[in-house]
């Protein structure tokens, strides 16, 4: 071991700093946060090997990833996010610059949208777990169940950068295409303002696409007790269509496995009446989704808050 | 894998349920929760053969367990366990009965605090991870940094009996004492009420004792700018001592070592005029910490929140 934990503490402390509602900070038994009267509260944990791999992502892009995970639970809400609390399992091999890294990137994308890192565990393991937890504040929730029958669908991007991305990670000398989705997998590039601008236009129902659309779209449509009919041409309106397409008919992947089958790009899906983002299509009466068909159906656990 | 995840998921949502201020409960991106205006928030991680070994505690002592940290963090900042959310990574090797005891656990600990489980993660790995993060409701927190001199110190109870069941867990034919202690091991029985008279009596500075009194009151010391003074006598006051000892005698331990550098019990410390509990020193200018000499200084990892 490079390092004690005290030393980890106090290189954590430092960089979290507090922020504007923190009563009580790192230091103690728990942290004390001013909240208003509807907080919103997600937590995601990430296991190295099955969600991040040290051979492919630097560790600010780990704590990057993550933090953005947790962070688009909370926009998908309609919240706004103020908190948040990092439980690490280190195996001692780490160097404090390794750790230190990982701080600054869940701090960079913390404060990308003003929320500040208030407490965490550390504790020591055989692999790298990072569990982070994220508290929002929200006048009113936007839930899954309220999609209405007549609202047009929408996301906010093209989703399946980060599919194409794992499954450019071992080229040995990747074109720029490929290191684009290789970026965006290793930690993406969240458009959190378009959650906002969704919340902003009155969106019936959102939610954020952390494993699936397909997967999303189906909750979304249960949840509701709605049918969700999406037109797949619809995608291709997307600017970024003709790349993704090129990309997976370069790497002979079926595009629409990686749009409609990726996760973790955190693209968020919402329904209403003239939103921003893609019109991607139509909520009808019925159950189910129809229209994102692709070759293989994906395996993927799911979130179950 | 004897289950697939939405089987889980349904177990989950029907064990947790819903509860009093769940405005949003599982199954959408986040919970939203009624909070007043200071919230506190902690989060534990627990690691299977770390803190756990599922040779040694059934799934429902490890739920109660890794819950009851978090509950013991709450408490230990004067305030009311409110919402918890839940991470946990399965295997895949699980029974679906081993999961919902390890939810039942959790919800047997909360609920015995008025707590509510609003939602959480559900992911694969090599190992079980779980990792829970509580909030709470305070109106004025008690931290670590406000002991004063003069003050005299208290335990809730004695400390130990965890350290003790650890040493006991591999003996084939425990006796009563013996297994007395390894089910503390397994999942600590708190009494929370002692946090909350602590509380009520107007303690100056709380913590709970998750790692080792020895550390906790290190850094009860340092963020009061005290020096904390223990009376090693005064422990032998406790009813129960005369068990441990006996305990520690025929396994051929010093009991100070499980009394002074056990953790997990969560007893709780705390320092003020006349307050219930074990009476175990006082508080005087100076630094650091006297009276918790051992043979063998402790060694483990300790929270940074």
């Amino acid at each position: 071991m490079n390092f004690d934990e005290s030393q980890v503490i106090g290189v954590l402390a430092e960089i979290f700093g507090t922020g504007p509602g923190v009563i009580v900070g790192i230091g103690d038994d728990a942290a004390v946060v001013a909240t208003s009267a509807n907080t919103v509260i997600t937590t995601d944990m990430a296991i190295e090997g099955t969600h991040f791999n040290t051979q492919w992502s630097g560790a600010f892009e780990i704590g990057r990833k993550i933090c953005a995970a947790n962070l688009a639970d909370v926009y998908a809400m309609g919240a706004t996010p103020t908190y948040l609390v990092v439980a690490v399992t280190l195996t001692g091999q780490e160097t404090i610059e390794w750790i230190s890294e990982l701080a600054q990137g869940i701090k960079h994308e913390a404060s990308s949208c003003g929320a500040v890192v208030v407490g965490g565990d550390l504790t020591r393991g055989a692999f790298k777990v990072i569990s982070m937890t994220a508290l929002g504040e929200v006048a009113d929730a936007i839930s899954r169940s309220g999609a209405k029958v007549g609202d047009a669908i929408y996301v906010s991007s093209l989703p399946g950068w980060s599919a194409a991305g794992l499954a450019c990670i071992e080229k040995p000398e990747p074109n720029d295409l490929e290191q684009y989705a290789i970026d965006e997998f290793c930690a993406p590039t969240l458009d959190y303002s378009m959650a906002v601008a969704f919340a902003n236009k009155g969106a019936h129902s959102m939610c954020d696409v952390s494993d699936a659309l397909v997967i999303q779209a189906g909750q979304l449509a249960q949840a509701s007790g709605v049918q969700l009919c999406f037109d797949a041409a619809a995608f291709e309106n997307s600017e970024e269509f003709v790349q993704i397409q090129e990309l997976a008919s370069s790497t002979d992947v079926d595009v629409w496995q990686w749009i409609f089958a990726g996760g973790e790009d955190h693209v968020f899906l919402a329904t209403g009446k003239d939103l921003p983002g893609l019109c991607v299509g139509e909520v009808k009466a019925g159950t189910g989704v129809t229209g994102l068909e692709m070759k293989k159906a994906p395996d993927t656990w799911r979130h179950f808050n």
